[in-house]
């Protein structure tokens, strides 16, 4: 049966086959279809779903998504699906809901549960904090291996990993971390210590859960400890939540690619106005930003009623430079991303991308000089070309260093989208093209 | 030590120190530094690392960086650094190198490693079969706990991997896998089957690694088996690959959203004339795509000849149209990459965004039609707002279809990138402009 089966069964509301179409897929599969329906047919959804295969679902759904749900759940199967939650994705879902929602869950928590949650969102947003695990299994120093082992028989099936297991000192001080796979291969009778790796990286709570995350890519790493100001181990960060604080920037990397805010609802499930209103703020700032195209344009106005033609290769040119600004703003965004290139590569940066604006102009402007000549005149051709020279050159050095300053500055580079430099490199590009015009058609 | 003053030991040749700041840096701190610098000095310091680092460090490198240091090496140590390679990593390397260093790498490598390498390669490139390891712990169906932890301790030493155990009968068929925390957390005597997960996902060896990756993502797993036509096991996708695969997929799709040819190097290794390759194709389309709006404008002369003011908007007009054209191409191939819009959605997403695209130019519209009333006159302003609106929603539509269309053509949905979208809009944004102007200022 596909999915398009499954919107018919929702609108038909044919439980019987609802339930045999949620007993043959996935978890992850029907939190996909969850996250597509409207509220009320998710939650409809959601109840019919047995108690275990619930949980599963609702662990795969989104912050937003697991608020729609939630909302329209009654109180005992609210409080069930709230309790069986792991600590870090509750703490996450309450970061997002309004504060009266968040109350009403932490009062439905049991006390344990609601101590691990409430210190979990003593964490700044977008903290490793927020995303780490309270449930692990840590080691203390002196056990053997035997031991390590029964500790982890007794106390494994309350922790979210026993892969990784933090090795501590008697006042719970990180010394390294010891991984099941070196328990069970190693014979009983061995010291935890001589097998602990102690150059594994850890990471503070209040750090951008982003930088741990993309360390323990670069790093391998299956879950990475975190600490207090103090050394004391906290929890870990495993790498399942890692990949999502990892696609969740990259996702909200390229939406600000195209200036537009992002945000962390469901493409299919938002609506007209959400969608909107995540792009209206930056179109309004570009508009106000081409403005300068019409004062330059204006400015030249003499020389644009003298040769007419000029008009006809402006969308061309801002264009064109635009489109290597954006290229090179967007390498460079990735770059700093990804850790390839520093704030302070600054200067190298400017200098290798004029030269590759240049080569690439010098190319484009080839192309220019033949169509230009075709349809128009030699002179306004040769006008065409050497302003795609300049202006590509120009586009590429300003679209790579702009996002490194703003970096510098402690601005997301993110936020210099190509549509920003494109703007930006508009104007200017205008300015070179009216300039180099007068030189050579003598006006 | 900063990273700066390596630069400065690099230029003295003071070994000493080199060797001091090795032995206090991480593999992949060290790694990162070997993919910055040049081919001779990557050498020299790989050279001066002992060799358990030297092949921690190996591994984190990319294939081009690989290959940057392995062509730099002398025979024996060339060997050393392959046989300890992990199959899988080999394969890839190997699929990226000119054949004849390929075969040079496998005659040097033992028999056993050379034929699972051999066999990776068999694989198409991309496909999950040359990310998975083929070193894995199976296990068979009729053990109990206490006999698979046994066979976890004598071959676990010799697997990339122990955490996922694949469970198959006789003829090596997929049953199901069982983690290692099932088996330590349970007692010796019972049933492997019993534990057995039979719902675990599995992929052919055929189908491409970042669908496998993307799935190993959703569902929350640390290993992803790999099966053959007829399900038999054949290795583990394991999750660190996953978020490699993951990652350059999404590296690939922010290049190509910019225009720009996706490749494997570094930023800062790459020469200028790499640079200028990896965007010269698209930026040679992109101009001859731009010759429309020469040809559109020259349609319009005798228009913007009688009214030289409509030229003044012309690069406002266009640019915003672009840029709401840009958001909404980004928005659909990222919702279409993580698996949010499927190609059948495509009416739905036309609905969608036209009407959220005429809401934007509505809103822009207010705004054009200040700016143009108080830098030219009325009526010139009134035709840059109603153009606006419709140029915003016929950008939008068009901007998130096309990914779609392109998709269900078989096409990657990332080359709809938003300098291309641009392009497009902007012949058929001047076409509505001067269709508006002759209407409304009745020429």
């Amino acid at each position: 049966m596909t999915v398009q089966d499954l919107r018919q069964l929702l609108e038909t509301n044919d439980l019987p086959a609802l339930q045999d179409w949620l007993a043959r897929h996935h978890p992850h599969e029907i939190a996909d279809e969850l996250g597509r329906a409207d509220a009320v047919r998710a939650v409809l959804l959601f109840r019919l779903l047995d108690k275990d295969r619930a949980l599963a679902v609702f662990e795969e759904l989104g912050p937003s998504d697991q608020h729609k749900v939630l909302s329209g759940l009654r109180d005992q199967a609210f409080r069930d699906v709230l309790e069986a939650m792991d600590p870090d994705d509750r703490a996450r879902l309450l970061g997002e809901a309004p504060a009266k929602f968040a109350r009403h869950v932490l009062a439905g928590l049991s006390p344990r549960e609601r101590t691990m949650t409430a210190a979990l969102l003593g964490y700044p947003d977008g903290s490793a904090g927020r995303y780490m695990t309270p449930e692990t299994v840590a080691l203390r120093h002196h056990l053997t291996v035997g031991d390590a082992l029964q500790v982890v028989r007794e106390r494994g099936a309350d922790a979210e990993t026993v892969y990784t297991l933090p090795v501590i000192d008697d006042q719970r001080h990180f010394l390294g971390t010891l991984s099941l796979r070196d328990l069970v291969l190693n014979p009983p009778d061995r010291q935890v210590v001589e097998l602990t790796d102690t150059t594994t990286p850890r990471v503070r709570a209040t750090d951008p859960a982003e930088t741990a995350a993309r360390l323990m890519q670069e790093a391998n790493l299956l879950d990475l400890p975190v600490v207090d100001s103090e050394d004391r181990v906290l929890g870990l960060l495993t790498i399942d939540d890692a990949v999502e604080v990892i696609e969740a920037a990259d996702t909200e990397d390229i939406a600000r690619q195209s200036a537009a805010a992002p945000w962390s609802g469901h493409y299919m499930s938002a609506s007209v106005v959400q969608l909107a209103r995540s792009r209206a703020v930056w179109l309004l700032l570009l508009i106000f930003a081409a403005t300068l195209t019409v004062n330059v344009l204006q400015f030249f106005e003499a020389t644009l009623e003298q040769v007419t033609a000029l008009a006809l290769f402006i969308p061309l040119l801002v264009g064109t430079g635009g489109n290597a600004g954006a290229q090179a703003a967007t390498a460079a965004v990735r770059a700093l991303a990804v850790g390839e290139v520093r704030t302070r590569d600054l200067l190298r940066v400017a200098w290798r991308e004029s030269r590759v604006g240049l080569v690439l102009g010098t190319m484009l402007a080839a192309v220019g000089l033949g169509i230009g000549t075709l349809l128009v005149d030699f002179p306004v051709a040769a006008t065409v070309a050497l302003s795609l020279i300049l202006v590509c050159g120009w586009a590429a050095t300003i679209g790579a260093t702009m996002p490194l300053l703003a970096k510098r500055l402690g601005i997301d580079p993110a936020v210099i989208s190509a549509p920003l430099v494109t703007t930006l490199v508009d104007a200017t590009g205008l300015i070179i093209y009216f300039l180099l015009a007068r030189l050579v058609l003598g006006l």
